[in-house]
């Protein structure tokens, strides 16, 4: 077969604030790939039909010079960006994988990928996935993959809920705020949701938590102090918020600091109240759920069968052809984005 | 006998900034007690003979109308402040504590105090203390005594040393922060510590510590990005230092939230590199000794004798009288004192 094309969305320059389709991160047709010939070294060919597209991915588009210590490393310039994905094994020669095999994992951002499992199975969570037939193949990137596997992995480890606690979620609507909201609820405790529209907020509300508000319109400062104190803080965000639940925490509280979406694009600011983890006993965990994995044969045994039956909902803002990542990644980063943030890059 | 005087040190007004004497903190020599016919309801009569003088009463030195949480109840007006003593039993009427015995305990602070033992034990840490012949009964507010216990605790609790290690404590010259630097180099981990004078430096260089500098003269910033990145902070001051101390920090550092000294006068300002918490998987701990006082068998068990050993080594600042007390409470909250700050109330 003659070569085809090889699409890709590369990095392409250092964002100062919002990444720019087109000018941070770029798409490229210009490649082609030998489906048939390309070496694959013991590895896998993976035909990309999934990508996800997820807030933390600006935390890479920093200067690859940059050593600061970071959950993830920064991605190259002129190179493909990075991250979860759903494929199909094209051909294989590993023993661990077989054609017509779909795939989970980090990979390059392109139509198709030469994996090494070697490699990848160890640093990139590669792994074999069973799809379970009434779930579409995009949910693996979001309920069923990592951003549902971040709420169960942090509620799991840190939020050891005690009957009558208060929790906070902030992004509420997002893939991993509204999967926390479900979570909650589940153990009884009484949910305040904070999201960024109208629409975010009905969502929310049908997922069952108590206090739903847009912090756009209404003060999070006040609703906390109306509603807290919270025993319980599931952070998306940072900033100034994290501020407000500092001052609004009931002794011992725990906050799961999970995301700094309020920062990533337009800088951190200093935070007020940060005395009170010590006045108030808090715990405060930085939480990256990949230090966490050990919970993954759980999720997978648990999750997708509730998916599945309805009972772990979810919403889904999907877009088609890897053509249109560069515009979804800056409308994710702007919060436009209405449900998880997926790239359908072929059907199976 | 005829009633004997009384004195005491009252909580007189709410200071703003540092509570100063005879205005926040006054000495009140105007009340007289009758040793042999005061009522102890089942109680025990105690002569104080050592109060302790620590940085954390400021909090305590609030609005009593102050309802927000906190791990301290504010002082009431006009009434005694209160601390760790120790003290010998006059008179008793508890079966658990007869004449002569020596006991510690948060107590009111008098000349003579009457305890309820049944709520004392409990709320208190009040107990009967085993006296090691050679160790003064001062150090038992000291290293032997709730700052070594909160160094000791905290340590256990959340230090979770690893080889290679780099530790950071700050007021290193305290007594908590000189205990936790003696229990960092048993733990054989690289010891950075900062300090106020050039007499704490050289104390806290006397007790082995890797990297001792004066904040009011070197750049701490400079210090910890040169010799860090930090594992471990112990920190005891807050403010800016919390600040570099995240921008200085290891991957899935840990911190111990276990004091605020640079805001209790002053204010606490808003603190800068809160984001990293996340960024590099943090945990912080607000840390609170009451909470694991299951560790404290261990604690007499182990630190006296080593104490008397001189295997664990302190610094006293000691006064003579309770008239003493307000100045050495300001003194302390200036960072004036040089070792433990301690008033001897009475000889055995």
């Amino acid at each position: 077969m003659a070569p085809v094309r090889n699409a890709r969305v590369v990095y392409a320059s250092i964002p100062e604030h919002f990444p720019e389709p087109g000018k941070h991160i770029i798409y490229d047709d210009s490649q082609t790939i030998d489906l048939d010939n390309v070496p694959l070294n013991g590895g896998v060919l993976v035909k990309v039909l999934v990508f996800s597209n997820d807030p933390y991915l600006r935390e890479r588009m920093r200067d690859p010079s940059d050593t600061s210590v970071s959950f993830v490393a920064p991605f190259q310039l002129n190179e493909p960006i990075e991250n979860y994905s759903v494929g199909r094994v094209v051909r294989s020669e590993s023993p661990e994988f077989k054609k017509g095999d779909y795939v989970y994992g980090a990979l390059k951002c392109q139509e198709y990928v030469v994996v090494d499992p070697k490699v990848a199975m160890r640093t990139k969570q590669f792994m074999r996935l069973e799809v379970h037939p009434d779930i579409p193949l995009s949910v693996y990137v979001g309920a069923c993959g990592m951003p549902g596997q971040t709420a169960y992995f942090g509620w799991r480890e840190f939020a050891d809920p005690q009957p009558g606690d208060v929790v906070f979620v902030t992004t509420a609507a997002g893939p991993v705020g509204s999967f926390v909201v479900q979570l909650a609820k589940a153990s009884g405790l009484k949910v305040i949701a904070s999201t960024g529209s109208e629409k975010k907020v009905e969502f929310v509300r049908s997922l069952g938590a108590d206090v739903v508000f847009n912090y756009k319109t209404a003060n999070t400062e006040d609703v906390l102090k109306k509603e807290g104190p919270i025993n319980i803080f599931w952070d998306n965000v940072g900033g100034e918020v994290l501020g407000y639940a500092l001052a609004n925490a009931a002794s011992r509280a725990k906050f799961i600091e999970c995301g700094q979406m309020s920062g990533y694009n337009t800088g951190y600011p200093a935070i007020r109240n940060v005395e009170q983890i010590f006045v108030r006993g808090l715990k405060v965990y930085g939480f990256l759920a990949y230090n966490h994995t050990y919970y993954k044969p759980d999720f997978y045994r648990e999750i997708p069968p509730k998916v599945a039956r309805g009972e772990i909902k979810y919403r889904e803002d999907i877009k088609h052809g890897l053509d249109k990542l560069p515009e979804a990644i800056f409308e994710l980063q702007k919060g436009e984005n209405e449900g998880k943030s997926v790239i359908i890059v072929a059907e199976a």
